[in-house]
């Protein structure tokens, strides 16, 4: 039964929560030492999945996804260390409150408890979220998809084994059943779960949103936009376009769309267009675009779209009214930036565009908890509730009031 | 269409963002005002629902919280003056990092935008969680109950008319239809909401927590315990027990359950059988109880009960380990007590117990905004996501963060 194991997860993670800071360190780092010493065995159980993937025909992005190499697990290995340094938030004051009546109230840091992950192909995600849970005090519940389920077994076994000695290991728990009817129990069993997070795609993020009875947070969906105001250095836009399409176009915080002023649109429209296609990126524009580049037209769709991929839609807007009012209802709100000299207008669009990063003059592919300087993340937040943006350590904890009186009443 | 209506909400929010501090505050001032000046027709459409209310046979306790009085509008025009005197949060600088690369990230205060509030019989309702909105820049959606209908028409005319010389009056947004129908298209407009609470019945909450599709914040449920360790203070502790049960036991703070160390129970349970008897307070008891003092013995059932009434069950347990487990499993997390001379017992009980607040030697009476010092309460959150324990102006605000560059890619 799952709620019996779930039960386990719930008790252990009070061992967890008791430890000291070394203590939880230490378990870090025995997970460190102990994917360097079974490289050997992840890659071999990585291989069965590989072929197993490709017996059943999964695409060739898919399997990338799905391998591990020995870069990879030193990169896990090399994130699970760096994670030691940072701050031990557990149990730390955040704000201390003397009461008239003598009551004294003190805000506390806590884990929120059980964190469950549900997550797709890639299987360094359960290495990356469980050195982060117990880093916090939090017990982890990691259900991977399918194609990587001896990929994800043998690095819970790796793990749990390394951690035995100083906490009970029930605060790892791998789902091994991958059917969705597991899933569907694993996102109403409130009691058991504190905090759930979707990572992977928009599929399985709109599936988890419309059906989890239990407190879940959003992430990751990003069709992000880039606003090239009328008083704009244009070179510095090219540059920053290029650089938020074109990197790495399969991440969230790249962009999908770009909106031009019309005022400049006869000038940076066609610097666009040669950088563009000298990159091979597929340019898609609304009418007015088409006035001045040769490009494909654009629908209502496009300008929804999350490519994940060298395509753009381009718009050009009469101002900056029409660029806010146009992201507010087509971004996912994630991330956009204007460029753009003049202050007032950036301080505009910095206020009123609603989303977790809004940027002046800068490439939105900085939403990120490495480069926000957070370390590590567990994912980049789309809702407002609890955490927005990148969410990082102290992203994934919660508070407690203790109170403390000497026989008080009201 | 409820729709169109909410997108004018959505939009008039921003111009409530603009706003400078003093013209939030004069909203404020404005409605306490109208408040007193329009007393008589809020006091007559708040009759029609009396009189609808007792014609359909409503019981006399919603009825009582249906009324109106003068008293009533009066804590309702002050409540919403001494919200001027709070901080204004709204933009304020929560952090700034300075990143190597030369990139300035400002986490900033920012209001939710759109919070619908669904509640219940009590008209009061509307105009405290408007207040409250309104101070933080959130337009604020009110769904009553239908027997408050008239009532809360009436004040909501009155608010709008108060504040519209300085805001778009679309900010306050009274859904006038009362069906349940109209309930479910409400807590499933993403788009449009950003933050749903439910104010009311364990009925109400349920229903909301089962079928959202949009982020809530559960609140209000109140299962609480008084733990009397052994090494209490029995004067201390039955004093306690008298005010957290019989001062005002229709709260969520009031307590409903008491365990009682074995060791003590011998001495203490007397006691606290002649005081409750006294006040007609009914007991019932788990076996080991009923060897000690003569009163109902109580169900499974009953230790899952929020009884919000003049009746407590009562557990012996073997020690704190007992306690504290039997707290985890029935409580709904949102105030604890224990009572004891033992720092060690006591600080263990505050760092295992799962509530939002855990008090030692201290009433769970005192779980509430006002006591806390946060001058103001939308409601008293039972989950760990976002907010925990009393919500204050703070606890209906989110972040985002501003980033300011110089051409800076990645």
């Amino acid at each position: 039964m799952l709620k019996d194991e779930l039960l386990k997860v719930k008790i252990a993670q009070k061992d967890l929560e008791l430890l000291s800071k070394d203590d939880r360190n230490k378990i870090l780092s025995n997970i460190a030492i102990a994917l360097n010493e079974n490289k050997e065995s992840i890659l071999k159980s990585n291989e069965i999945d590989i072929k197993n993937a490709k017996a059943s025909g999964l695409s060739n992005a898919m399997i990338e996804r799905l391998t591990l190499n020995e870069k990879r697990i030193n990169d896990l290995i090399e994130s699970t260390n760096s994670l030691i340094t940072l701050p031990d938030y557990v149990g730390q004051l955040i704000e201390r409150i003397k009461r008239p009546n003598g009551l004294i109230i003190d805000k506390i840091m806590v884990p929120f408890g059980v964190i469950a992950i549900i997550f797709e192909s890639r299987p360094n995600v359960s290495v990356d979220i469980a050195s982060l849970c117990l880093k916090t005090a939090n017990a982890c519940v990691l259900k991977g998809g399918k194609e990587a389920i001896n990929t994800n077994k043998e690095l819970v076994r790796i793990m749990k084994n390394a951690i035995k000695d100083i906490v009970n290991p029930d605060v790892i728990y791998l789902v091994e059943s991958t059917d969705r009817e597991t899933t569907n129990e694993l996102i109403t069993l409130k009691n058991y779960i504190d905090l759930l997070i979707p990572r992977g795609s928009k599929g399985l993020i709109n599936y988890v949103v419309s059906n989890a009875k239990i407190p879940y947070i959003e992430t990751g969906a990003g069709n992000c936009h880039l606003y090239v105001e009328k008083e704009a250095d244009l070179n510095m836009a090219l540059n920053i376009a290029v650089n938020a399409k074109y990197q790495r176009p399969s991440v969230c915080n790249a962009i999908e769309n770009i909106l031009v002023d019309e005022d400049i649109a006869p000038s940076f429209l066609p610097m666009l267009y040669n950088k563009f296609k000298e990159l091979n990126i597929e340019m898609r524009g609304c009418e007015k675009t088409l006035k001045y580049i040769d490009v494909l037209k654009a629908t209502d769709e496009d300008f929804y779209t999350e490519y994940n991929d060298y395509i753009v839609s381009i718009k050009v807007v009469d101002g900056i009214k029409e660029a806010i009012e146009h992201i507010n209802i087509h971004s996912t709100k994630h991330s956009e930036t204007i460029i753009t000299n003049n202050i007032s207008q950036a301080n505009k669009f910095l206020s009123l565009v609603d989303s977790a990063c809004v940027y002046h003059n800068a490439s939105t592919r900085f939403t990120d908890g490495g480069c926000f300087g957070f370390g590590a993340e567990i994912g980049i937040s789309t809702q407002k509730l609890h955490a927005r943006g990148p969410m990082g350590l102290k992203e994934i904890m919660s508070y407690k009031y203790k109170i403390y009186g000497n026989g008080e009443v009201r």
